[in-house]
């Protein structure tokens, strides 16, 4: 009789900080009820992979699926896999976290469920070869990727019904391939289509291997799939039907069937992660130009014959795609490094460090059709904990009250300067306007500049076609331009920046409104937003001084030749930043211009009660953050979260004109379009007749208000 | 004035073990003259790279070219380029002699040339993101390859005239995209071409880089090139147009300009080499596969615009195309880590750990169009420096004079049998036939079993396709047709190996000619050659057996079935191995067999008046390694190398048939198709009629002939 192995492994992930309303719902959609349907056909041997956050929420919020759990590992039914603990991208962490990751998942499963994983999880599948060796380290010795992978070096799906060996530096490891078929059919086909699927793959000397392998929250949680598992039955039947058909289908753990059967050979697997991904890693104008590339290819029919050929890109280049990405891997790298460094291996920096790897927690490091990097909620936490560890770490390395380092922090392979203090974290960038592109709060872990700037993305183009095509009355949509939005009009928000979104941003505005501005559209007569300034540094006795400089040249007709030099002064422990502005007229005649410096401050929440604008000490009539409005005379704004308990507030030593509007981004997101609030600009300028000089001072406060 | 900055490099290099006479010639045709022009052009700056081995055999043989470098480098004209010091694929070499091995540049560089390089070469090319740690580690600041790469993640032409920076954690190193155009134009266009481009590219604030780095051979050593550059004075026509042109080309070194541009931004690169060798990486039948795409899209004029997206393998997947260079590189990886565990690092261990280096030399690691590691004097030094390293750690680990150990060698899933004694190294492979894989004999470094089977290249066909043309009177040969060959008839030796070239392969063949058994195109009847054996190891008192027994099928007609038991006996400090053979009819009735074993041995060249066979006791008539013919009774044959002054013979205790033919493999080189010697087969072979039993007894001698 022609027989074949099947194995089975589910992946349940939430991210770090996630709201609990939402792994409430994953809990009761999914993953309850898939172990209490699986608890009943106890021939069906699973192996079950829960990320560290999400075990440790399940813990305190619902020990009894422990229990529950704990027993299935006991009767042999499930077999628990390993992972870096907080699901981070491995191939783009430091190699000692990549280890000390998933030693520390591994720890916890031994603890909590007392048994050994032998195989683990690869967060989003992010395959770099190098990776095998920390995995092996670890102990673990096997894993479950893509069979995209596979394709990518040569090998045909025929080739795939098996594992492989693959090998870095002498460390091995086995390789199986998960089963595209297999991840179509289930949940989402009837139950006889995976088992006529196994049928047709089953040989007599029973000596083949079918994958599976996918994420947990396609049973339940994705949309209209609790009905279809559970109510009508799917899961019940399916695990019912491998019952039935034991006496072919021989359902076993991986770490079983490598006794069984051997490796099918040897394989060094490309860089890659599932095809879609890829895609997703180019830059926007090859996003295109690869969906146009694909098209074509399908049109002359040599897509399905060669698709092995044809590739999208690199994952780390998520890196280079988004400044911010970067922001939080180069400030997680550094700090793991601190981490690492030093030498007494105390609690506090096991904490410490700790908060590094919850903070590689990769669901904010890219951007795929869905959220990732664009959403707050998800970049929120991983600051937080990184400024956690900060704190920690400035407390055991006895940090001075106040640093200042000329350091290529963002690896541009030009030196940012970091002004470091016992409450804040500043830091700038002197090439690209000497802007404030992080504003880090101490007391109350918080980047108020963690904002996404506005940016073309590959798909944004769909939005604007359908929109067009919705105005041309009596045309009717095709299949590909139907678009679903959460809201209508979001086309209209599709506006880019052309410089990063950032604060202490020197601007110099023709005649334009409000409106323009905001749309990033309007005028912009100076060369300073993103132009290099000089620095100097001045350090003493607990105070430091920052001056930049810029000359540069107005396009105002007459080229008039401006100097712009902007001073900021720090103190220890205080979470104020003064910063003298000198705007000189270097020309032989005076000029009029519209002067101002742009503030960014992402307080996660533009339409929120409990966040809003305060001007010159009075509530506006529509104090939320998303508001957009025109305020002359001002000499303070605050921006309050009361949630948070924090506020942010820009005081300025002369009145000026305020143009006040949010920065809000156009995602994709499981239900459509959606626009996601990144910031709210202050923007504070005046028309000045400038003889000689200008010279204005703004004090930046940040502060707790509970 | 638009100007542009130039960035020269040249790579020299030669392989580990390279005739004297070629590395003579590269000297006399381009090393020297290369040097000779560019110090009459001393405003010409420009990178020298040369790899350890060249430098070694240059100061010995010609040490004038020494004092010359020296003093371009003093006058500053010349920077050295640094890189691993025996040019490895440092991807695939364990992380600490990636660093050891640029370290070991860097110091003979500092040592004889006075100067502290800051940039290196890149082996091939072959970037894995990983690698930028162990660079930039080791002082490295920057390294030159293909644009290729940066095309892969996204970039244009238009985006790579200058440099970018990369990183991995946290560690940075600067890379320069060298340019396509001119590995082109250089220098085999007119000199006027390279200017034109320079001039077309050249801008009017002068950032722009063009980066030229390449290797020095196309200098003189390439095929015409000698008369080209030198004799007809392209070099200095170039340099003096450079020269003439200095008011807007301004030659700089690469270590100058990075301090006088920026670089571009930041990059990630996808692991890469150059394109056509990811095509040859990939397995031989997608090696055609790819081929025809290509020819596709660009018969739909697809490829120039999206040429991006369409890629080959990975360069690892060496490794797995050809088992002959997986040998090498695991042999590789075990002495490295056995020399990296001595913990008192005596000079004898940092000279066992140099021959590993030596043997890291990328040569024999890939084949591309020409030999790599289908030439077996690529192969010899390699294995010869891993024989010298291991000799000298068996000394100094105090290592048992014999050794048994099931270790999975090859790295594929299953053990092999490493049997080591302080004479030789046999090594089993249980799985496939139980045959010897490798043996190695260690007074004279060698191992007898460095041969590659014949397989399928994707090339091939070219050949195939051109003999029936040309067969074909009065039909002319189309462009793609014509094929270059050393010799005629090649295409007859296209005869591919369905089983690993080894020795003690256990054979029952049907009706066949020697030369059917020759072209691998013979009938066997058992199923012994590449099946598993099971094995049982003893080892006492300076003595150890190892049985490996297995029950197989003949395909007779009847289907009988016959054990194999063949019982191996190994001895301290001598250069014999004695097997037993025992083959068993576990059927009811007598069959009639022909039975034999066969023997490889690579002798590195077949047609030699210096190596022979000798047939009880006497040469034959034709003894070269490569004859093929039949000998009745033999008891006796030996394989001698007077060159080494190594022999190899093989004892029967009955008289046998002996069938000997040589296994020539037919691969590309520069000139054309060439067959190359890899192996003399050895098959003795007996007609047996097997009631119950047949008995036979072999001794393998290695020894010394002089």
């Amino acid at each position: 009789m022609k027989t074949i192995n099947l194995v089975l492994g589910i992946h349940n992930h939430q991210p770090i900080g996630n709201f609990d309303h939402v792994l409430e719902d994953a809990y009761r959609k999914s993953y309850k009820p898939f172990l209490d349907v699986l608890a009943r056909f106890p021939k069906i041997k699973i192996s079950q992979h829960y990320t560290g956050y999400l075990l440790e929420w399940l813990k305190k919020n619902h020990p009894e699926i422990f229990t529950q759990l704990k027993s299935l590992v006991k009767s042999g039914q499930v077999q628990m896999m390993t992972g870096g603990f907080y699901e981070p991208i491995l191939a783009v962490i430091p190699d000692k976290d990549k280890l000390g990751q998933i030693q520390k998942l591994n720890e916890y499963i031994k603890k909590h469920f007392r048994t050994v994983p032998t195989g683990m999880w690869l967060a989003e599948r992010v395959w770099e070869q190098h990776i095998v060796k920390p995995i092996a380290k670890s102990g673990v010795r096997w894993v479950t990727i893509d069979d995209t992978h596979f394709k990518y070096v040569g090998l045909k799906d025929e080739n795939l019904l098996g594992y492989y060996v693959t090998e870095e530096q002498g460390w091995m490891l086995n390789v199986f391939p998960i089963s595209k078929t297999m991840r179509y059919t289930i949940p989402f086909q009837p139950v006889a289509k995976t088992i006529e699927y196994l049928r047709s793959i089953a040989t007599e000397d029973g000596s083949r291997i079918a994958i599976y392998a996918d994420d947990g929250e396609k049973f339940g949680v994705w949309p209209h799939t609790y009905k279809h598992v559970y109510e009508d039955g799917w899961l019940t039947d399916f695990l019912k039907a491998l019952e039935d058909n034991s006496d072919w289908i021989n359902i076993v753990h991986f770490s079983e069937v490598m006794a069984k059967v051997k490796p099918i050979g040897r394989v060094y697997l490309q860089n890659a992660s599932y095809a879609e991904m890829l895609q997703w890693a180019l830059p926007e104008e090859l996003f295109r130009k690869y969906e146009e590339f694909e098209k074509k290819l399908k049109a002359a029919d040599l897509f399905e014959n060669y698709e092995e050929f044809v590739r999208g890109g690199y994952w780390r280049n998520f890196l280079a795609k988004y400044p911010e990405v970067n922001n939080i891997h180069k400030k997680m790298i550094r700090l793991s490094e601190r981490a690492h460094a030093v030498k007494h291996r105390s609690a506090a920096v096991e904490r410490a460090l700790d908060s590094v790897w919850a903070a590689q927690c990769n669901d904010p490091y890219w951007h795929g059709v869905f959220g990732g990097v664009y959403l707050p909620n998800l970049r929120y936490p991983v600051y937080k904990s990184l400024i956690q560890a900060e704190t920690i770490l400035d407390k055991i390395e006895h940090k001075p009250k106040l640093t200042v380092t000329p350091e290529d922090f963002d690896m541009d392979g030009s030196n940012e300067v970091l002004v470091e203090t016992n409450t804040l974290d500043a830091y700038f960038m002197p090439e690209v306007g000497a802007a404030m592109f992080e504003l880090d709060y101490k007391p109350i872990p918080f980047n108020f500049l963690d904002i996404l700037s506005r940016r073309p993305e590959g798909y944004h183009e769909k939005l604007r076609r359908a929109s067009e095509k919705s105005a041309q009355a009596g045309e009717v949509l095709s299949i590909h331009d139907i678009v679903t939005s959460k809201e209508a009009g979001l086309e209209k928000l599709l506006n880019y920046d052309w410089y990063r979104r950032a604060s202490f941003i020197d601007h110099f505005i023709g005649n334009s409104t409000p409106e323009e501005f905001a749309a990033a559209k309007y005028k912009e007569l100076g060369d300073f937003v993103d132009k290099p300034y000089l620095k100097k540094i001045s350090h003493k006795n607990g105070k430091a001084a920052i001056q930049f400089t810029r000359d540069g040249t107005l396009k105002d007709g007459i080229n008039t030749p401006v100097r712009v030099t902007k001073t900021f002064e720090f103190k220890e422990s205080t979470g104020t930043i003064l910063c003298a502005y000198k705007v000189q007229n270097l020309g032989p005649s005076p000029v009029g211009v519209d002067f101002g410096v742009e503030f960014n401050f992402g307080l996660m929440a533009g339409d929120a009660h409990d966040r809003y604008y305060t001007i010159n000490n009075a509530k506006p009539a529509d104090p939320r953050l998303k508001s957009a409005g025109t305020t002359e005379a001002v000499t303070s704004v605050s921006l309050s979260d009361e949630w948070q308990g924090l506020q942010a507030t820009v005081e300025v030593d002369r009145p000026l004109t305020l143009w006040r509007f949010p920065i809000e981004t156009v995602s994709l997101s499981e239900a459509g379009f959606e626009r996601v609030y990144q910031s709210s600009v202050v923007f504070l300028h005046s028309r000045v007749q400038l003889e000689k000089e200008f010279d204005v001072e703004f004090k930046l406060t940040l502060s707790k208000i509970r």
